[in-house]
């Protein structure tokens, strides 16, 4: 119990140990139960908010009964991501040395805004990021040693916000840091690109109404013949095309966009690539997945999420650029308040001017954690795992006559449906989710309604996607038998 | 040490549970030795990657190898923002709850970017930013039961972003956002504002050249008539003013705008009204302080960090809104793969539409572990306490004639120099930091160099305040001898 004490309300070491260590049971306790509860949890809105106290607590209360509240009031409203039967959207991933580099940094309470305020911070991110480049096998111009490099940014959304931004001062010469935009540029991605593309135009002053939605294939990447066309025509209109965002591993179907074809005509036309992995760009650890990434020595930035699918903690993007320069020159300012020595020597790296906030937690340490806990070869094991066990899904769909396959999965994401039309399909996507044992979500291809099954969580085995399959196959008879 | 057995490479929940108590005893026992340390790392550019494997590890390693490396290779790389000696720039607090909230947060590893996704993480969100605006005596117009609300981001100057995107959607009509920016729209803040308000404008395609620097009085706050006059030329020159941020507590010397007269000026021109109060709001939690909020009822949107001064770590950044339709109109996008029923009903909040990411974490937990623990009072005590360390403080240097006051501290910042002049404050400045025993920062304040004292590191007490008033002057003595 929190008191007024000689020091204050504070929570001194030793009872900072001791709940700490229920923390961690408690933990440890979620790990071993998490797959026993309804994956999306089915509170009505406003259920939550109706068991907490409408007014801030005067005096302070025991950590007893804040854990109690955790699990009273607060578990009923998760939906559990850490389920081995977590098959929704893309997964967000954690594990054990991960959750230890987490708490690591908020102990050690951190700001990395510059290299001087923590150069360890800094240093450990600059190189783990190295690390990844050769763990994924990326193309050399994104290492430090050169013009290039790598930051972790909260997502991929900031990720591809910040691209943006330094393609856009790079085709205005910083005009458009200085002067505002001008409606004139224009950016291109696929039909099936992440929303949060549409979402950088807009918020980056280019405007939504120029970024162009390229058509895609029967394996919904994009067609690079439509997007060589639609450059030309907004050239001829007076347009400035300046940024293409190809995905590998779109959020709908985890379609791999072609990179070669993409790259040349970024090249000849002199516009910035972006290339999005969030998901997929993992798989790459393993050699023979590598092909995603076919053709990413053309372009100007990368990112990848190891907070999706290696095993460590949101936030935790991982972008990569060619030339840092660019992406300082969009985002850097240097108050008097924040000079210093080693900044101005030249020879250090701060981050601050790779992304939007000032500020920046020590989110290398989880990452480090991650990698050296795994090590290389555990991290491969587990992400070729997924794949074989979304393939195995993927069989089992093809060869039950109820169901199909709408496009062939290339690694752990599989969209199938049930042949009965968007009526079934919604109705087993409702009825499984509702049921609570697995939680999957759903997409529209072709304009008919998909459902999705993402093996990436931490902890998902065999058993777990077989159990997927069971349910999923029992709801579907209830709907063949109305 | 980690090895491929029959389900792979994970650490298992006995495994977690063992290191988790290490990395707990570690906390707790820098909590207890981090006085010790030198408060800015003494170590040279490349030091800490040089003792970093150039190739990640194949095999995994040992946790315990990992802690020891974190002890070895990091920890010299580290300044000690949690040292009760750390008078640098703000404080980026923390305190036992909120370590504690963040490894709940880790653990969980929920993803808040819909309601759906995770019911309590938003509910808990909306609830607690309530609280937080009864604990400040915040105008009613930002509770969520009208038409406003709070929000968590990730800093102050993501904040600001999304407040000018809000506000040029709403002076454009939604225009911006589709068609981009036209290089017309001007915005508003004190010479004296922070740095994120500039990248803002840049960011969002405003333009940096169309923020208005306004001028500042002898206090350095924004001098309201300038600020008209800066509108009407504006105006006459056939530019569209729509924005201005007011700080209260500007970082450089914790000026405090005048929200009444500036707020009546936006409200007359129809003005989006931002107001920062990044560190200095907190102080709002004592009633003798919320003079500093006086006419915050005419803003449109506000913010303050409770990762600076309310012993919450980072990231927590507080934002809210009286009219949260703004916000979301410029930052919503709904695809297909997000849908849901709950979404649909509009009867719930669906966080990703507030901020620039899609992805969250459950960061309400923490700064509700911290209210819950500290209660209002426990919070309201240490605030209070910092405050008259401070004021102690600006009264010694005020006494010694060595020493001058350029401005009166109206909180926990005192800003403070030398008479010797730039020269003077550059040794103290460097001397006292290379020394170690504490860390100050600098501004310049009509271009003099000054020092700068920030109370507001968690621990400090008055014995750390008067070390380094000693450790000042004993510096300051050897310059008076040279």
């Amino acid at each position: 119990m929190a008191g007024a004490r000689g020091e204050g309300y504070h929570m001194g070491p030793e009872d900072f140990r001791a709940w700490g260590y229920k923390v961690v049971d408690w933990i440890a306790k979620y790990m071993r139960e998490v797959e026993k509860y309804p994956v999306l949890s089915q509170v009505e809105p406003g259920q939550i908010r109706k068991a907490l106290p409408q007014e801030p607590p005067e005096r302070g209360e025991s950590f007893e009964r804040i854990l109690e509240d955790v699990e009273k009031v607060i578990l009923p409203g998760v939906t559990h991501w850490q389920s081995p039967r977590f098959f929704a959207f893309f997964p967000a991933n954690t594990s054990g040395p991960s959750i230890l580099g987490e708490l690591l940094s908020a102990g050690l309470g951190v700001q990395g805004m510059m290299w001087a305020t923590s150069p360890a911070c800094t240093e450990l991110e600059t190189h783990v990021l190295d690390w990844v480049a050769q763990m994924l096998g990326l193309p050399e111009t994104f290492l430090s040693k050169g013009k290039g490099g790598g930051v972790i940014q909260d997502s991929a959304s900031s990720a591809v916000l910040c691209a943006l931004l330094a393609a856009r001062e790079r085709v205005t010469g910083g005009k458009s840091n200085l002067r505002g935009c001008d409606g004139r540029l224009v950016a291109y991605a696929s039909r099936e690109a992440h929303s949060s593309v549409e979402k950088a135009v807009g918020i980056a002053g280019i405007g939504r109404e120029n970024l162009r939605a390229i058509d895609v294939d029967d394996t919904f990447a994009m067609i690079p013949e439509k997007l060589h066309r639609a450059i030309e025509k907004d050239r001829e209109a007076g347009k400035v095309p300046f940024f293409v965002c190809a995905t590998v591993g779109t959020t709908s179907s985890n379609a791999i966009d072609p990179l070669p074809e993409i790259g040349e005509i970024c090249r000849e036309e002199n516009l910035w690539l972006h290339v999005d992995g969030a998901m997929s760009g993992t798989a790459a650890i393993c050699p023979e997945f590598r092909f995603i990434h076919r053709g990413l020595e053309m372009a100007d930035s990368y990112c990848f999420n190891p907070h999706k699918w290696m095993f460590t903690n949101f936030d935790c993007d991982c972008m990569f650029v060619a030339d840092r320069r660019s992406l300082i020159e969009a985002l850097s300012i240097l108050p008097e308040y924040l000079r210093n020595k080693a900044t101005e020597s030249g020879s250090v790296i701060d981050y601050r001017d790779w992304q939007i906030p000032l500020g920046r937690r020590f989110r290398a340490l989880k990452l480090w954690f991650v990698i050296r806990h795994y090590g290389v070869e555990g991290l491969r094991f587990h992400v070729r795992r997924h794949v074989e066990l979304a393939q195995m899904f993927s069989r089992w769909v093809e060869e039950d006559p109820l169901f199909e396959l709408p496009v062939r999965p290339p690694l752990n994401l599989v969209c199938f449906r049930h042949v009965g039309g968007d009526e079934a399909n919604q109705m087993i996507l409702d009825s499984v989710n509702r049921r609570g044992r697995i939680y999957i979500s759903h997409t529209r291809l072709k304009d008919r309604l998909t459902l999705r099954l993402c093996v990436g969580q931490t902890m998902t085995e065999e058993r777990h996607v077989r159990e997927a399959w069971e349910e999923i196959q029992e709801v579907a008879a209830q709907w063949s038998r109305l």
